[in-house]
């Protein structure tokens, strides 16, 4: 019996690469919904070639253009939120490849319906975490992570158990500035923090590589997956981006993984796991790799990451505010309505704030939407 | 209870390194006998500290020198062969720090007793591993590895399984001529050979490290210690030695073990085994490592590994060969009798034969015995 995928944000890097896995591991999954913000040319190729039954298509004026396409005919085309098209959708896994804030509730529907969630979007953790993890207990479903530093860091602790881990070690490539003095920031273009040395992201992953943000984001998921204390989560520049993470423990052995810069690999894993399956990808040549660099990580000039260190640390609705703002910054300065260092300026404003709100899901969905409006205000009154 | 430790080689490097281990484990493991060739000024010192109840030193006139030593009074003098010393002792754990093929036969004692051996000797493997493996077998004893390399593997390999394995990857440092263009190693000096880059060890098994010979070993004791094929086992130059060894899977991941390039890790894994103990040893800093190199192996140039693969392939009494002509070759070199590249020469030669000698103990008695007289007789031709 083949296993049934859904795919959220199927147009996007992870989702097409999930794409690319299914199809070589066509024998044991098959897509059987997908959705898709607005990219409907690239979401009539997918469908084309994978026949979903089902699609969700959030852009109404691009669902209604593809609702005349050939492929169209034999897709019902899931009118409503994500979260909905997942509770009223039979599957097994879940990809979640949503961006941002959006990930959140789909995947709480997936753990409602006690499946497994193979998670790209890290922000579902980040606002989350911590009702996440009590969901999954409750309905005994399963989240593996997709983001290669997770996934690395999954399958070290899941061999060597977490009983002797002294810490965890995130690699960061350090983005396009981390060589970049902290006072030459100021002057970055979009342009030029779309550049990311590594990995071919999309564009608001991409700007919070730049900022160090996703690495923050990934601190603060790591917490969450793997019940770490923070003080337990370490991160390293490391440029090559070949070393996916690493995990130390209390001998003195530090455990790393090293592969290819290809986001199929850890898809694969979260796909097939538990099992360890042949990879139809190409392997790493090591000698090919003539260099692996680790530097330092500078918390003065990557305030995002410190800030995010911070948030996590507060815990409750703290990482929710530092996603919203900072959702809300990436797209202005994406639309160049605010310069790059202005991203950390507003972020920090807006995080610094007493919370006394308890967590939980309604809590969350209206923190980021009046975080979002507040950090829309300021950004309108710097930019009158 | 505390384990007892059988101590063979006390006085080299990884002999005085157990000790280090056993001095910070105190309340874990004391060392009950302790072997030597001829230092007995350290000999003395390790005794006054750790008490063992016997010693056997090989050196027969140290040994009388020995016996009027204060701290010798309380302790029996083993006088015999160091396979009888480890046939006639009690002990748990056996740590095998002899240099060269001497250490074949006292692991073979421990094994027939059932005991746990801990096992810098790589050469035991080396000459007679398919028999080792037999034997442990038989008397349900356990060999575990010292060496940094076959540890890293074996700590891997313990946890993720081999299942999934597809090639271990045994990382060598190049030792000091690896950027020695190969027409030049013909005037290498003595002086030149002992500087090896980051390990300090033996002089025997410095000179094998810069010969690449060492690295054969480690390939030949990796076929029989994990049993895989040779064409699973590949070896890169890795300088810095921080990463210990790594093991790809068919998932196309590489997972490897980096840590400080000091011998009281793996000695404490092999001691502490399954266990893993904190290390009161200090921790490797990855950042201040700022670079990590791979280089692939230059077989043309390193002679001595291709034909250790050679050997190791055609199994049976050739890797004993091998060994026996090596281990004369080397100290010829040492006594500067012979040159740098005439061990190549040599060893090569002696091991150009075919041999229809069954595999057993006798016949790697004999035979080890047969090639250590006609290297000599080589040697001695050359040099009259």
């Amino acid at each position: 019996m083949k296993k049934r995928i859904l795919l959220l944000g199927a147009t996007g890097s992870i989702g097409t690469n999930t794409c690319t896995v299914v199809r070589k591991f066509s024998s044991d999954f098959e897509i059987v919904g997908m959705s898709a913000n607005s990219k409907i040319d690239i979401l009539r190729t997918l469908c084309t070639e994978f026949k979903p039954k089902t699609v969700n298509i959030s852009d109404k004026s691009a669902a209604n253009i593809f609702k005349d396409y050939d492929c169209a005919e034999s897709i019902k085309i899931f009118d409503g939120s994500i979260a909905d098209f997942v509770k009223h959708t039979d599957f097994d896994i879940l990809v979640n490849a949503l961006t941002g804030y959006a990930g959140f509730l789909p995947t709480v529907e997936a753990i409602k319906k006690g499946k497994t969630i193979a998670l790209a979007n890290k922000e579902t953790l980040v606002v989350g975490g911590d009702i996440i993890n009590e969901l999954l207990k409750q309905h005994n479903a399963k989240l593996i992570p997709i983001d290669s530093e997770h996934s690395a860091i999954f399958q070290i602790l899941n061999h060597f158990g977490k009983d002797a881990l002294s810490k965890v070690i995130i690699t960061a490539s350090g983005g396009p500035f981390f060589r970049t003095p902290k006072e030459e920031l100021k002057n970055v273009t979009v342009e030029m923090a779309l550049k990311h040395p590594t990995w071919s992201m999309g564009s608001k992953i991409t700007i919070d590589s730049a900022t160090m943000m996703n690495k923050g984001f990934e601190v603060i998921e790591a917490h969450h997956l793997f019940n770490l204390d923070y003080d337990k989560i370490e991160t390293i520049i490391h440029p090559q981006s070949l070393i996916h993470s690493m995990v130390e423990f209390v001998d003195g052995e530090i455990y790393a993984q090293i592969g290819k810069n290809d986001m199929c690999l850890p898809i694969q894993h979260a796909l097939t796991y538990p099992e360890i399956r042949n990879t139809p990808f190409e392997k790493l040549k090591l000698y090919e790799h003539s260099e692996i660099n680790f530097y330092k990580m500078d918390f003065d000039k990557f305030v995002m990451l410190k800030l995010a260190y911070e948030c996590g640390k507060k815990g409750g609705l703290y990482p929710c505010v530092l996603n919203a703002a900072n959702e809300v910054c990436v797209y202005s300065f994406l639309e160049k309505r605010i310069g790059f260092t202005d991203i950390f300026d507003i972020v920090s404003k807006v995080c610094d704030r007493k919370i006394n709100i308890p967590l939980n899901i309604d809590n969350i969905i209206n923190m980021d939407s009046e975080i979002r409006k507040e950090t829309r205000w300021i950004i309108d009154s710097m930019t009158k």
